[in-house]
């Protein structure tokens, strides 16, 4: 009777990546293991309290507006807050530059349904945000690849890859998913003004932008973009399309992000949007709008950075003072994430199956990558926001075992075996 | 600099609908307008109080995990509430036939995903829901359609298509959105065969279900299928995914809806889910199941009927009593919606134009049909959820006078002229 269904599906189901990491990421929720592989906000930073205010609050005062259906391009006072939020970060959005979204995974979705044809191809960073490639796969991506180093994508070796003609770039500037790493302001340029050269558009996803621990905030690529490109035209938004949410400031379980578009992208993203889901929930949206307002966002986000600030220091250290000296990792500058280089002969899948059996789980960094998963079984990708200080600490000892009997016995499998010629 | 962009947009989104009907609706929001026009349920029967304390529970004893990120596949014991409730009305299902999506809309949009290649071919009823048009319009689908009587879809006329071989039929059983008709129990057997014979898998739409004001329940198709075919093979769900939503019971602006399918459907679903939005709103699903237990939604969903029967009563006797005789009308047993044929003569877009004059909105048939927009002409969609008694007793006197108005243009303009032949 399956076989009715089976028969059935469209090939655009084929192009989704195996649940392997969904399985790999089940395993890491076991109670006796310490996880270092989700990329979950600290529930110790949710503003439980403050949501229960707003709730209270909506449901008193606009209970029947907020549980009616409402417009699929977002609530409005939620949309000029954003607006007004990111003005401050120099993005220039007026309200019909911004778009409500399911979480940014919608966003996602949205861009390669509307950009995406069978076969096209798509840039991207070299590791990636995983959830970018499964929302594109399913609109028949092919990719183009360009490598990350400690200062974000290598754009010396951006060119060639853009002779090739992919339909847009998504690029993550900040902090990235999974290295960790920050594109450095001069490469910003330089990106922009490749885009510019090929006429290719970026899309500029940014859910960790405010999450900074140290250093200058730098520009976002929509603002770079508009000053050294755009100044007189008259266009507030140009060539980028910027993503943000609300997933590592309020709460992932709201499910609340915006896209920042040109207003004519954002007219055709909201009819795709109205054929995708309606809208997003307005209720959500109503209380995130109470839960954030009145600055509340901006003082919380430093109470977030104070936590994360340490628990990254932590990992820092932890790193320095148990990991073998050969192994090389990132520094990153904010963000959730941090990215770990194997030595030669360390494969991140087998020391995965030794980290359980020290009781710690991390993700091995062949997922990250749209081709050249072979370049990723030599990193991990380490996740310091859920984790508290001593978990990270002893997450990071116990995978430093692994990691050495690893070693171990890669050394020992490679030794010469001295007459054995005779 | 549009142009950017202009020159990216894939072919999809022409495939998309116009936003004429958006703008209809947003005409007959004026305050001054007694709309007809939307499908809309009642605020006043939103049970917001019920909504206000299971939040407060929500936060107060789960905030942490009721903010962070959730499975894919949704809240384990909101999907099993949702089977337990399923099963009393003949539905086995077990949590693992199963998931939630934000809304029905993203159950379409995950269908047409799934199932929809460029060109294939949906059967739909004629008239259909508009949004699951625009659902399948994205993935590139083309329609077989078939005519509905006061009897639901004309299964007599169904085989015809069927041999055409569409991928899939979509259907909405009970109170039909646009006509308000019920598909008979003889029918249902019959589609059900046939569905079987042609080996075409069944998408049933039931999102008002519940919403019976008289008359017998009847069984749902895919209670039909398993009891006509597969009552020996171990299959509790078959040949028929079943769709209903909590948007017409609890409130839309939760978006919270779900999917029955044979397991591995969902497994393919659930994939398709996590590229789209990862998973809906955890909060939301954990406050909805708050708020339905203990059997607070089957008693509210007495009170709804309660409300609406009596909406539906008074727009049926408003109809007789302002309505001219050549009109004709459905009588729905359930639902939001009832379905008017127009005189000959009579054009619903040019009648709308009218009405608006006369301060009242409806929504003109042509945008029901995938295709034949000409017979859409002949029709218009009332809604008698959202406006209460008097504005549906006011509503149909004005929308009378536009009618009237319109029947003697019509008489007037095509009067033989006496004497013009000398």
């Amino acid at each position: 009777m399956s076989t009715v269904w089976m028969s059935r599906y469209a090939s655009r189901v084929n192009g989704v990546n195996s649940s392997a990491i969904r399985e790999l990421l089940k395993v890491s929720e076991r109670s006796d293991i310490i996880s270092l592989a989700g990329g979950l906000p600290s529930p110790d930073v949710f503003p439980v309290q403050r949501f229960e205010e707003a709730c209270h609050k909506v449901l008193k005062e606009n209970g029947a507006t907020a549980l009616q259906y409402g417009a699929t391009e977002g609530y409005e006072p939620l949309r000029e807050m954003i607006a007004n939020n990111m003005a401050r970060y120099g993005i220039m959005a007026k309200i019909e530059n911004v778009l409500i979204t399911s979480g940014s995974q919608q966003a996602l979705d949205l861009i390669g349904k509307l950009l995406i044809n069978r076969g096209d191809r798509v840039l991207v960073e070299a590791p990636t945000y995983l959830g970018a490639l499964q929302a594109f796969n399913v609109y028949g991506a092919q990719y183009l690849s360009v490598p990350v180093d400690h200062d974000g994508m290598r754009t010396e070796a951006l060119e060639t890859s853009l002779r090739a003609g992919p339909k847009f770039m998504y690029v993550l500037p900040n902090f990235q998913n999974p290295a960790g790493v920050t594109l450095s302001e001069g490469r910003r340029h330089q990106l922009i003004l490749l885009a510019d050269k090929y006429g290719i558009p970026i899309i500029e996803d940014d859910p960790y932008g405010q999450l900074r621990y140290e250093g200058e905030h730098l520009p976002p690529l929509v603002v770079v973009d508009r000053e050294n490109l755009r100044r007189d035209n008259g266009y507030s938004i140009g060539n980028v399309i910027y993503l943000s949410t609300f997933s590592k400031t309020l709460a992932p379980g709201i499910r609340l992000a915006w896209i920042v578009a040109p207003p004519d992208v954002i007219r055709k993203l909201v009819l795709l949007k109205q054929g995708a889901d309606l809208h997003t929930s307005s209720f959500i949206q109503w209380v995130a709008y109470e839960v954030a307002r009145d600055r509340f966002l901006d003082e919380h986000v430093k109470r977030i950075r104070h936590v994360y600030r340490e628990r990254r220091d932590v990992m820092l250290d932890s790193l320095k003072e148990f990991f073998p000296s050969e192994v090389r990792w990132t520094r990153p500058e904010g963000g959730l994430f941090l990215w770990v280089t194997l030595p030669k002969g360390i494969d991140s899948q087998a020391l995965f199956q030794s980290a359980l059996k020290e009781k710690v789980a991390f993700v091995p960094g062949d997922s990250f990558y749209a081709a050249d998963y072979h370049e990723g079984q030599r990193h991990m990708r380490l996740n310091f926001s859920k984790p508290n200080v001593e978990q990270i600490r002893e997450g990071i000892r116990r995978l430093s075992v692994a990691l050495k009997s690893e070693l171990r016995y890669f050394r020992e499998s490679t030794k010469p075996l001295v007459g054995s010629s005779c």
